[in-house]
């Protein structure tokens, strides 16, 4: 079988882990080469793993006829431009969340997308999650009869710093986009209507730069589940992700992952090691299983398992969310513009 | 000492309960008199506790002398007026939930109760129940920190008969009303703003006989603290009474009480029993418990742990939730009149 | 229906606990009186119940024609004997655990009982745990196929006062001896041959006293099962009460059970408070599960549930258990004369 | 950094899965050949990881100057001789276990590596499981305090086939001697004596194989710690890998991994998906972690953690385990020669 050959737009954090994910655990997939506005950093990945080319500029890789698909790991600002020129190249495309902040420029993307024919995933990794997937499973095989309410719990060990808060776009579509992308997944419904109760809790640094750090989002959905998302930037003991539906047979809940089963019993308490920390640890394998999934899709000529409009409607739910707070009412997706 | 001499109005399940309970496991109590619309009920009673006292009417028991306070255990409708009847008789008075749907009434016998200086104790059971006190204690004694965000999950195993609900006062007034009474007991703090998403999910007969089977009120405490309630009228795999608080540093969260902590493991899954499946089961202990408490404010003289605006509040709340629902549009408590 | 008229020889912790539980817990039961060597305790006893009768001596109970059964709560040095003389005098019997810890005199007993068939059950309690009844369950049941590996794990939080190790007879016959009783019960075979591993590593003074203070026996069953009991005087995050079942479908496997289901996660670990400490708290309902029991062996005129030889075959395992480690080789039970 | 060269002999499943782990996980080291008897095996999997060399001998691999260290991953009765060989040829060792099933033949092989200076690590694997490691900090760092009682449960979810079973060393020196080496790991002394109850439950094919197939042994350590190891070919639900130490300040225990937290309530049970099947689902880290550190061993020029004696022990404990069960007593290893 021949490999699909990539190009890494952006060697940052996540696009060296991606690059690294690729180049150790997807034998069907090979790298052929990197690029970054900071050329050390590119030069620094392609080093490391032995990659051909390092580029400043991503257009050597645009125009490299042997690449097949690009993973778009650059700042979010240029994701729309990226996607539409990589489909222009016709290549395939992996693009991290959200595709932009403007819808306007999201569906130019999507459009261009849809009329080169190329594949789009976007890096909703939690979906490809183990715990996420299982309580999926039990919602769309059935083993909890028809869905009634959801609930999910997302928050951060730690608050980002400050500097990073002010061009997040935000708690809602920094953070609770990827809740907003599992909510959709788990319920299998589009989101119609959000309430929003949220406030600056964790350091009022963050609410002087504009946003908030502890919401809870209530969601009413096409199909009359009810539900909420709850998430804190701070929660001092670890990354704290679990998700559960009751429906009418039955329930699936996840708990949090550990770093070991261990208990240790004393003369004061029975404890456990705290959950894993944070996302590089607690979603490894998500992670290398979304490129998988990727690479499946261009290898077998299908859609992805996170498509176009995937990425677009939880940019909605999030303007949606905010503007409640704003507005101190329940909002309809119906009114994002 | 002298043991509390205790007549108990209304024979139905709970008031027999509480006089066993009382009978049985609270030795500083005696109970002397039961009394029930339907006599045969109160006889009964009577016959299986050992009472001396058995009659129809609750005056007897209100003009006995020899009787320190009352159980109020009969119908929700006759609740307000027999507070008043029985703060004027000078008793001190244990009234289940709630004193009443309409407040004017609420408040004409809390003002008799403050006339009278007698005790009144109000059947939220659950504040005495070992799971939800263990997380007061840790929010009250500083051991998650400040509160920031608090979950309840309260859904009960079946829904009660279709004629049971037309005069229950509603799914916010007959069960979430406990809820309400918990949010207030485990934040320490009052509700000042709730927003409510609701549904008939389980039995269409619900919602035709007016009231809702499964909700979601999001609340905004005085103190800033955010919270939701989830209730639903059907949960097949019995009681589930759960409750989280994460706070500054930390988070306290409750399991559902088990039968037994067996784990079978087979060649399909590991699994348990279902967790206790109904009130009488699962909160046994905590009518026990409040029991002895109401009798410890009667012998020692101070104030009961569940007093008249503990009764008042929760009513409030149900309103609010109720009226958020019909108007679609989060409800400030100071709208209730 | 008539109720079974108790007298309580012994008003002790034990025999004052089983008395309250009749009284409060056991409708179908009323304790007329109750003895006591130090006739203070008695008097105490029956003052604090409304007993009727309250007597230094054992006599007046036995010889009361009114008295159906009789508890013997007495030091075990008297238990054999207070059987014989029970047995004559007509009365049913429950006797504490053990019999004795001289065969010849338990066989006395036996006979006395057979002799004058009347019933006796033995206080082994654990067989009325909500935990042990579900794993018996599990195995009786078939849910996990046919046994073939057990594992019993008792824990004190504790050792007891060096003066009542000197007379409890030892560790297997004072403490182990309901581990015995709990591996005849799951398995539903009896132990035909043991070997022991131990030490005193909880306190010299145990060692000196001629004790054990840890222990580990091996068992091997009639029908082939082998298992593991491991005792310790102490565990210090409290009372460590666990079993387990392999069979050839699958495993039934207890916990410990807890004050509540809190867990509270902090910064440095998530925990949990620790077990029920001892005995009366993590046994409270076993004890009434078999009041309850042996009086309704009494009035359907059935066996027991424990009966003389479940009373009597503890003892043998316990002596050849010592015997294993003194001889520092596998014993066989028909070693044991 | 210059990385480690490595060889590897024997392209069976462990072989290749440690190729894979070098190749894709272990960045410091470059696997450059491979050799099995079975040339075509050596070929593919060179042709799998890109390796330049593959061999049906392994002198080859010796002879080659730029080869660092080799991995021992033939039958085990080649690895004795395999040890000194490489031994011989300056290379660094890492041996599966085991060495060999007899001792002068080990004793040889110990001999040839101490000579000529090269490590030598034994593949006793799970010493580097997350569950494991977790036990052995708790009891080496003092938060259990002294340790007095071990307890390891390891069970297999179905037995190998019985052409297998016939050649495996049989189950103490096949399957139980990784448990006999994480009792020494996890209590940090040496075994002193042992005694064997045994018996053919799951299949009597084995049996007539000369084999067992369900055992338990007891262990009594130098330091005075006394334990036990429970066997069994067949677990229904999955492999039962757990180990818990009880000591004089508390207790560390652990569970088994599961593929998942989800849990799902249903009008039945709550249950949970079964543990990780077999070893390679359930070790995968574990083996990514002990190459990790026989690489880190060669480059930073320290001990290994797993050394000779580490790999001689073990096979002493399972002759002296299986002659328990011949003899019927218990047996010191000073009995083993």
């Amino acid at each position: 079988m021949k490999k699909v050959r990539i190009g890494v737009i952006g060697a940052g954090r996540i696009g060296r882990m991606h690059a690294e994910n690729l180049v150790f655990r997807v034998p069907e997939a090979e790298v052929v080469a990197v690029s970054d506005l900071r050329l050390e950093a590119a030069q620094a990945c392609a080093a490391a793993l032995g990659l051909a080319g390092a580029h400043k500029d991503h257009r050597p890789i645009l125009d490299d006829k042997k690449i097949d698909a690009v993973l778009v790991c650059s700042s979010t600002d240029t994701h729309s431009l990226l996607i539409e020129e990589a489909a222009a190249a016709g290549k395939h495309i992996f693009c991290e969340k959200p595709i932009d902040f403007e819808l306007a420029r999201i569906d130019r993307a999507l459009a261009a997308v849809k009329k080169a024919g190329v594949k789009l995933q976007i890096g909703f990794n939690r979906r490809f999650d183990h715990n996420f997937k299982r309580i999926r499973q039990a919602v769309a095989g059935g083993e909890i009869g028809k869905p009634w309410m959801l609930r999910i719990t997302s928050r951060d060990p730690a608050p980002p710093p400050i500097e990073y808060v002010k061009v997040s776009g935000g708690i809602f579509l920094d953070m609770m986009i990827h809740d907003f992308d599992m909510a959709r997944f788990l319920i299998g419904s589009e989101v119609e209507e959000v309430y929003t109760l949220a406030g600056v809790m964790v350091d009022p640094a963050i609410g002087k730069a504009g946003d908030l750090d502890t919401a809870i989002v209530s969601l009413k959905f096409a199909n009359g589940v009810i539900g909420t998302i709850d998430n804190c930037r701070q929660a001092v003991f670890g990354y704290d992700q679990r998700a559960e539906v009751l429906g009418s047979q039955g329930m699936a809940a996840t708990e949090n992952d550990r770093p070991n089963t261990a208990r240790i019993s004393t003369a004061r308490t029975v404890s456990e090691d705290l959950p894993l920390n944070f996302f590089l640890e607690r979603y490894t394998e998500s992670y290398v299983n979304e490129m998988k999934s990727f690479i499946r899709s261009v290898t077998e000529g299908r859609e992805t398992e996170v498509g176009g409009l995937d990425g677009r409607m939880p940019v909605v739910i999030g303007k949606a969310a905010r503007l409640s707070y704003d507005l101190k009412r329940p909002v309809k997706l119906s009114e994002i513009k």
